[in-house]
């Protein structure tokens, strides 16, 4: 699992700093969460391939998580794509983009599906062999998920020496892989234990801007690897976080302490600070494992 | 009169390129025209003051001339702006603009007015005491306009060790340099033009983006100082110009020499080509005074 943060403050893009965007590498996916103004830049810089991309999140309507988006949509059909993409986002963006789409008498070449979210539960959006991903209805000041990101739980891994000296079959590997116990050659019942490697352990991740503080999330993301969580404010300006539905770097700690998060990010700063350690030393008061997001940053999580 | 050059490539944003924005500064305005993604870090860039941007002129709604004007609309709300803001644009733009506000429940605190244009035919669509717009209709693949800037002519100069001499009372100073005759102190009859120096010579500017090679708008052009043509493609890819709707180098220069312009500025290249020499080069086969665009570069014709 591999996160690569495109953009991570809030509001306004400027010289030095993107708009919220982020890139999640996960069991083979490419998936693209929120996509504020640039981004498209970002990825090129990033060298992620476009075509690589099939599902994108968008959060909530507001400019700094979707404004890049029209922009991306446009440059895939510049750039010739066939391959289909899934925008996950609140209802009303697959309006904002047609309408775009219908004044410059442009389509895309390549089908494009709007899944529009309007549930304020949690409910599975994707799911395949690998990967499901989840809804996490946040609090703030217009309609706006989070997403849970959970590898499932792949097959075990066959370790030839034993399973040679077992005497089994071919025919049976996937079954041992499953987590079958099978006959040998000699009629003799095998184990699967005993000759195959338990799975990788599946991995998770949360994406959680933007957010008051909110407790009702935590039996959603329990026990998560790891959890990027907003942190707009630090705590002297709890007030303005209050007011804008927005949280401070003490609360992310405070949520993912809750919900026994093995890492915490924080990101989606306000432009104020021109110090983000002070947001890392302020979490870590309430919850150790805290990291910084920052604009070109790669996290690896295996 | 000052031409920065914000973006002046076309299709899609890249590392190294910017879609089409400009920024004319004439006669104490600063206007804003076309405004592609990433305008908004563009113009911190290179320091121009969001609050003197009154009036921003779009010339059509492909994505790579307008993507960034909601994201710039947004940041000036979210910078306490109050000066009002006029947008002239094609029809249709406002609905973009104002269902994206709606959905983010984000509205401007500033005076928004949108003017939609229409006509077909060349109009005034801005004028005060110092300088006049007007559309350029452009022949392309959806509904454009360039746009014709106009100083209007200035008053004379009072030439003042002439007009002490004169014995001329100070009541009469607007008059002389509004090019009327007086009489002096003494009862005498004095010469506007004895005692003041001409005004300096109005410029004026043609944006012309995007455009197929359009003869048409040569009488509304003649004899403009500067004319910014757009020249997507070299000569060899003339067939490719004329499918879509653009212009080649030599077209571009064509235009310039049939309307007697005094300089041409090229821009609005195909991101294929790696030498934009190669533009000027096939443009000055037809028209001398050619200068390239490039993203940053600033133009200076006073």
């Amino acid at each position: 699992m591999k996160l690569t943060i495109l953009g991570c403050f809030s509001a306004t893009p400027r010289k030095e700093t993107n708009p919220t965007a982020q890139v999640l590498e996960i069991n083979n996916h490419i998936f693209l969460i929120d996509c504020g103004e640039g981004t498209q830049v970002e990825l090129r810089r990033k060298k992620i391939k476009f075509s690589r991309i099939k599902h994108i999140f968008i959060s909530h309507l507001h400019g700094d998580h979707f404004f890049g988006l029209v922009g991306l949509i446009s440059t895939f059909r510049l750039l010739g794509r066939e391959t289909e993409l899934h925008i996950h986002c609140p209802k009303g963006l697959k309006e904002v983009i047609t309408l775009q789409m219908k004044l410059a008498d442009s389509w895309t070449n390549y089908p494009l599906f709007f899944h529009e979210l309007t549930s304020k539960v949690s409910e599975c959006i994707f799911e395949d062999d690998k990967v499901e991903v989840w809804t996490i209805p946040l609090d703030h000041r217009i309609y706006t998920n989070g997403f849970l990101f959970r590898e499932k739980q792949g097959e075990r891994h066959l370790h030839m020496p034993w399973v040679i000296e077992a005497n089994i079959d071919v025919a049976y590997y996937n079954k041992l892989k499953q987590g079958h116990d099978v006959y040998n050659k000699d009629g003799v019942l095998i184990d699967h234990k005993k000759v195959t490697l338990p799975p990788r352990s599946p991995k998770s991740y949360a994406f959680c801007s933007d957010t008051a503080y909110n407790e009702s999330i935590i039996p959603i993301i329990k026990n998560v690897d790891v959890l990027y969580h907003e942190s707009t404010f630090l705590d002297k300006h709890i007030s303005l976080a209050e007011q804008t539905k927005h949280s401070t770097a003490k609360q992310a700690a405070q949520i993912a302490k809750m919900a026994n998060a093995k890492t915490l990010i924080l990101g989606h700063y306000s432009t104020r600070y021109d110090d983000l350690n002070e947001f890392k030393r302020e979490a870590q008061t309430i919850f150790k494992p805290v990291k910084l997001a920052r604009d070109g940053k790669i996290f690896n999580f295996d």
